[in-house]
């Protein structure tokens, strides 16, 4: 049996929300992964290269698993009935709706995080109030079906922790295992919570407009 | 000043060996980021997706720094003198001369690691004497100007660690910060000297025959 994971791509993605998932997946015998975008055009990502997906959103088959993935572009997607049109689609076949980072927002969109517990990354997590959410703290956070992933890398976490769920937890420690995934990250400095001041001091006037920017970008896109 | 970092790519690269780098690369101002690959039709990733190079061998300018990413495909790769022609040129006017994974490898082939501390993915570190290095442990290993990756996803590791050693720690901790790098994996099996005996025994067979792939290649290609 084929468990389809399908995962939705637009222009300035940020690529590693789903490059990490993407591996993970990838290496799970049963797994059919398909990267769709809305045409046949690369899709340029927020790294210096473009992506050719295999499928177009009309000819992308249902998925068991939708995961979306976030970056600045998620704000101008939301707004393309035909990329709502596509997730909302796509979520109502699945068994398991998931986001990463500012993913999140596409289903925040279609009023489907509305008294939910769920998280994005950090730099956007106020703006979950607007679209009904809970925020919930952690890394991989997951209420029901409703699986979502903090900011970027966090999506390797959520990867290994939706194959534990839904494939066991042999083969997710054997794909962890394959990717060498034993992090020794340089410093302490991923989250607010553990990063100094003046790095987060730096990094706050930055979010604080993106997030306004996602306000008005969900606000102009919400179905509900 | 821009800093230009060169990734070359191939097909059947492991994608995430060089979009974990390539993600954090892109983020710092002044840093042009170069993905190159051997013609322009679109490198098939082992992820279910192919990647448009924004340059070609002969149209990519020249590195600063030069990261060879790894994954089956480096075994093709290395015995194709074009591939290998393109390091090589690379390598000689590049500051900085890095690999992650299996992308060690065609440093190898070319002679870049005799007698050199290096590392790769764990499956791999065996055949690291094949080309004359000298295995050291640690998931981003420096000799001078030459810094190697441990499998995969040491690929982050080691663009935040060579970040902060070209740009400065500050520049490291915001972007380890926007990237949400503070990692929780679900297991402990990121490596074989701390993952259960049961998923290292089930990994150990599929690497040794890939060992022996690759020392094989690495014997068709070096040239020194």
């Amino acid at each position: 049996m084929t468990f389809r994971v399908v995962i939705p791509i637009f222009d300035d993605v940020t690529q590693l929300d789903f490059t990490g998932p993407a591996h993970v997946f990838a290496k799970v015998p049963g797994v059919e992964l398909c990267i769709a975008s809305k045409g046949t055009a690369p899709v340029q990502t927020d790294s210096a290269f473009a992506i050719h997906a295999p499928y177009t959103f009309s000819q992308c088959p249902s998925a068991d698993l939708i995961c979306v993935p976030g970056g600045v572009g998620i704000m101008s997607a939301i707004q393309d009935p035909d990329f709502l049109d596509f997730i909302d689609r796509q979520c109502r076949g699945a068994q398991y709706v998931t986001s990463v980072c500012t993913g999140l927002f596409a289903l925040g969109a279609l009023g489907l995080v509305e008294g939910r517990k769920v998280t994005t990354h950090w730099g956007y997590e106020k703006v979950i109030g607007d679209c009904g959410g809970v925020y919930t703290k952690g890394r991989v956070v997951v209420d029901g079906n409703l699986i979502t992933a903090g900011g970027v890398t966090s999506g390797i976490d959520f990867g290994l922790a939706v194959i534990a769920q839904v494939f066991g937890e042999e083969i997710a420690r054997l794909i962890q295992l394959s990717s060498e995934y034993n992090p020794k990250p340089p410093f302490e400095s991923g989250h607010p919570s553990v990063a100094d001041e003046e790095t987060v001091a730096q990094a706050n006037p930055f979010y604080a407009e993106l997030a306004q920017r996602m306000r008005e970008a969900l606000k102009a896109a919400r179905r509900s």
